[in-house]
Formats: C-alpha cells, structure tokens, sequence
C-alpha cells in the first residue's frame, strides 16, 4: 500500500516536472502515457523546428530522447533526487519532415549513482521508427 | 583562385543556411566563427531553455552540437550536398544554468559519403568545457 | 525458392566467415544461433581474458559485440558486400568475471550503404544482460 | 616531494597492471608511453587478430582504446581505486589490416565517482589515425 501510495507521488512528481518546465513549453513537448521505468513524450513538430532544407534540425530527436529517458528515471526516484544526463546517444534512422513523433523511454538498468536508459522515437501517423538511442544518467541523492 | 573563390560561396552558404534556419532562429543560435571545417555556435541561454529543477534542458546542448558539427562539414560542400545527421554522441561534463554556451564543431575526416565531426561546448565567461561529442554525417550529393 | 536458396547460402557464407576466422579462434568465439538477421555468438571466458584485477577486459565485449552484429548483416547481404564497422557503443552493465557470454545481435535497419544494428550481451548461466550496444556499419558491395 | 613520490607509486602501479594482466599478453598489447593522465598503449597486430576478409576484426581496437583510457585513469587513483568501465564509444576512420597501431587515452574530466576519457588510435607507420573514441568509468574507491 505504502508502496503504491510512493508510485502515485512519483508519478504525481514527474507530472508536474514536465508541466512546469519552461523548456518543454517551448518545444511543444508533453507527456503521452506513463508508468512506472518507462514514459512517452509527443512532440508536434513546428515549423520553427526545421532547418533551411525543411527537415527536423537534428537538436530536437535528442531533447525528447533525453525528456523522455529522463523521466522514465524519474518515475523511479521521484523528488528524492536529481537525474542529470551524463551522455546521450541517437541514431537517426529516418528523416523527419513533419507530424508528430513520440519517443518511449525505458530504463534498462538503474543503480545506486548510475542508470541506463534506452529511447525509440517513432512518427505518430505510420508508427514507423525515426530514431533510437541510450543514456547514462547520474542520480544524485537529495539529503532531506 | 577558383579553389578560394569557391571557398568563399561556400561559407557564405553556410551564413545564409544559418541565418535562414527557423530553427536558429527559435534557439537563439547564431554563427559566432567560421573558417573551412571549423565552425563555432553561440547560444545564449534562455529562460524557456531551463528544466524545472533550473538546470539547462538535455536537448539543448545536443542541438547546438550538432549545428556545429553539421556547418563544419557544410562549409567543405557547400550547396552541392545535403548533410543528414546519423548519430550524434553527447558527454555532459558540466551542468549549465544560464549564461552563453560556444559550441565549436569541427570535420575529423570527410569521405565520399560519410563524414565524421567532433564538437566541445565551453561557457563562454571562463571557457570552461561543460560537453563533449561526435557525429556521423552522411552527404548526399545533390546533382544538377 | 530462389529467394529461400538465397538465404541458405548467406548463412552458410556467414557459418563459414566465422569458422575460418583467425580472431575467432584466438578467442574461442562461435555462432550460437542464426536466423536472417539476428546471430548470436558465444564466448567461454578464458583465463587470458580477464584484466589483472579479475575482471574481464573492457576489450572482449566489444569484440562479441561487433561480430554478433556484423554476423547478422552479413546473413543479408552474404557474399555480396562487405561489412565494415563504422562505429561501435557499448554500455557495460554488470561486470563478468567468468563463465560464458551470449551476444545477440540483430539489424534494425539496413541501408543501400549504412546499416545499423543493436547488441545485448547476456551471461550464460542465469541470462543476466551484462552489456548493451549499437552499431552502424558501411556495406561495400563488392562487383562481380 | 610527497606527491611526486605518490605519482611515481602509482605509475609503477599501472606498469605493473598492464605486465601482469593475461589480456596485456593475449593480445600483444604493451605500454609505449606513460606520464599522470595520459597513457599509450601499442600493438603488434597479429594474424590471429584479423578478420577472414584480412581485416582487423571490429573487437581489437575497442580492446586497445579501453585499456589505454583505463590506465590514463588508473595512474591518477593508483591502488586506491578500481576503474570500472561504464561505457565505450568507437568511431573506425580507416581499415586497418596490419603493423602496429597505437591507441593514446587521456583523462579529460575526472570526478568523484565517474570520469571521462578520450582515445586517438594511429597506424605507427605513417601516423594516420584509424579510429577515434571516448568512455566513461566508474572510480570504486577502495576502503583501507
């Protein structure tokens, strides 16, 4: 009970993370569904995200992979800590003109300092697979 | 003299694929130098650009990394290719809260198809290295 | 049955790649599994594997790694290309000490020219995954 | 004085480290050159450490490229801690299908308990560099 109880407010937390964060605000970015380890962002890609040669600039992938592993971390941790990215890694499978993506981030592997995580970015229309990546993360404790 | 000439249309394709960018536009990205296979970004960091907890966003600094990647590797190809991003690897070695950031993109080594790009993000007020990362590029020529 | 004969004979090309392989002799590597794909090696931990603390070599995952994945394209492309690495990431999970270790690599998405592949490394004995990778790999097709 | 004395302590741990590990032997691997922070590591490719298209197999030169990074880091710790690799990141810039190869590593950042290393391999004849990378490591300090 205790237990799930902890799950509502770590999921309550990572809520109003993304809801009171000025960045993905301006990215356009929300949370499509949540669990616990794994969570979904949705981006609708804007016309200020293309380059000059229209496609997606390759800067935006890395922040809804980062968002997204991120706060599959998070669902874990909750307020008690800090999750900063220590390296992200993306490959781009597919270029990316328009629509809406979504980027499901799972964690692989969480330790007592370090964590692993792995992101899928997919196109929302077809579902068809944009871009995969992993992360390290550094969890820093918070000392109440 | 054509080689310089040429030279000269190619960074001025560069400033203009910059300048030209909605994407840059948005980030507040612009170039701060440029030379052949060497470019540097600024970006001064905005409000909108800061997570919740007031430490810049994940996604930013790989945005700027890869601008720099890419203008390095645009600068020796000018209008005759487009530069698609395939991977891009990021070490966050220093958190950023606010400030400017330079981000200075270089070529390692440019092949037929594949080119491969190396970047360092320092804090512009003591030159700190806050990131480290590379990239894969693949050229598509254009043909006339 | 063209088609399937195809694939019987990418696969016995791939068997043989890896059964008259020096470096696969040297250490103690072979094919697990093969399917079109998807080919998973297996290493039996030597002795002359481990670091001078007991640990094995940060080197021989990645070893494991880049063959598991270079097997799986070849089981595409056979005897008709060549299959370079371009570059390799592995994320170390666990440490491995002894027993024995199985790469699965698999492709996620090939190109006329790239291709790209995923790696999960498990150890034997209780299927723990030890290690995660990627890849992405040049195919030079070789003219008849 | 004391702090040269320590710096010399550990270098002739990491000297140590290197001669008595099995896979230094295995693989012909050797230290070319070591100051604090940075230390190369050569090697004399051998037939069994080619792939059967005459090319140095993939798993090679991540072997070199993380023991050099390892041991740049291990003569800043010395026997007072135990450097684990987290990940490794391997760009290959050209085939390399024999001689000798050397990989240097050096530390770019250093922390509490993650550092952050940077490798260049070069063919020894001509100089050209083949491959290029990064990696993380854990620093698990050892208790007296």
């Amino acid at each position: 009970m205790a237990a799930e109880n902890d799950a509502e407010a770590r999921l309550a937390y990572v809520r109003e993370f993304a809801a009171s964060s000025p960045y993905y605000k301006a990215m356009g970015m929300s949370i499509a569904t949540m669990v616990v380890g794994n969570v979904s962002l949705r981006i609708e890609i804007q016309a200020s995200q293309l380059n000059a040669d229209g496609i997606v600039h390759g800067g935006v992938l890395p922040a809804i992979a980062d968002g997204a592993m991120g706060n599959a971390l998070r669902t874990l941790y909750g307020q008690s800590a800090q999750v900063l990215t220590a390296e992200v890694h993306l490959h781009y499978l597919r270029p990316v003109s328009g629509g809406a993506v979504i980027a499901e981030g799972k964690v692989v592997r969480s330790g007592r300092r370090l964590s692993f995580g792995e992101v899928e970015i997919r196109e929302e229309s077809r579902g068809k697979i944009v871009a995969k990546g992993s992360g390290l993360f550094v969890i820093e404790r918070k000392t109440n």
